[in-house]
């Protein structure tokens, strides 16, 4: 296999300013991935940049987005053109003495590329499965399967993580060193991502109960955040 | 005062899918903007969409990001170049009867514009201090203020707050009719954004407490997400 641990730093994805919060590191960066919710897709439409959250699934080096086939944004990626994938994790607030100082803590990996449409509908539903199971391990097993309709109306689009880089800040502030004689409270406030009591649908036939995969540490406490 | 309570939706703005989805309002979106703590912000390099999350502020109809002078990103932004900066705010994972219909539950504001920088020192101030009091009400009145080095290496960009939108999708799982007979359990689960105890910097002078404004509901349970 021709993948390394380590992807090699492109001209884009070099960090030239604070390279000590950069990692290039194929499990660090597939780690953030597979941790967030959401990534931001960035695209040119008309020499203007186009940045929409979305929903995603990574299964090995590949990184899945889809959608309906109504969707303009989506028809746009499908032609294969050129995207920047973001998903960050924000890991807390860094309270400085100082308000020069302020940061944050957080977890964030670009990815750089061109998308194109899964057409094989084999391949189309295995990304479906992974995207399901990104977002909820377990969830796949006990829904209704997409049918033949419902697979022509989604469009799935595979973008393949060869350019990605992370970038990461953690630990406490790092204040002037005469700062720290100043009576200010400073340190860091802790941020994460926790799931709630889950909410039935009004319409749920009587006697179900919420399957264990919804409690699981998954959902309940997704350590820190969100892209 | 020329602003009206309501976006006019633009070729970029207005929804053409789900527009039941879309708000113009700028109260609604003004909410969003100020419950992130992150943006991602989209521009084109060389032909190239690049997007890089990044804190913000909003004061009145323009939103503030900051940054080192140092930075690649934001010196070309200085330059006045279009950009796409989208708050995401996920609030619950949606779980229907049938994979296809499982979605999320989300508020996501997108803003359309050119970046110019801050050059005036006392607009700068004002932009640190909205910078300031969006992350965190009341730190500003606490910490050592930025001296004149300090906001030379300081560069703010403003965005004016003239073209954007924001879509919200809320509430329980559509489903197939047919679906609502399966015994699948279904329903929302929702997912916030809280803050943990409060770490205190290694380097801290003995005795000083953590102040109130740090509990507050702001910090301790910014009610749904994170862009």
């Amino acid at each position: 296999m021709n993948r390394g641990t380590r992807f090699h730093p492109s001209e884009r994805t070099k960090l030239r300013r604070l390279p000590q919060r950069a990692s290039y590191e194929r499990d660090t960066i597939y780690q953030i991935l597979d941790e967030g919710f959401i990534c931001h897709v960035g695209f040119v439409s008309d020499g203007q940049p186009v940045v929409i959250p979305t929903a995603y699934g990574r299964a090995e080096d590949i990184l899945y987005i889809h959608g309906s086939v109504a969707s303009r944004m989506l028809r746009g990626l499908a032609d294969g053109i050129r995207v920047c994938v973001t998903v960050t994790l924000v890991d807390g607030l860094v309270l400085a003495h100082s308000a020069f100082h302020h940061s944050m803590n957080y977890r964030s990996v670009v990815v750089f590329g061109v998308t194109t449409a899964v057409r094989n509908v084999r391949k189309k539903l295995r990304a479906l499965h992974a995207f399901s199971e990104h977002i909820m391990p377990g969830r796949w097993a006990d829904v209704r399967k997409p049918n033949d309709a419902e697979l022509k109306q989604t469009l799935v689009l595979e973008l393949p993580l060869t350019e990605a880089s992370a970038k990461i800040r953690t630990g406490p502030p790092i204040d002037e060193p005469s700062d720290y004689d100043l009576p200010v409270w400073a340190g860091e406030v802790p941020l994460s991502f926790v799931g709630g009591e889950p909410v039935a649908d009004p319409r749920l036939l009587p006697g179900i109960e919420v399957p264990g995969y919804i409690r699981s540490p998954r959902a309940q406490s997704a350590a820190a955040g969100i892209g």
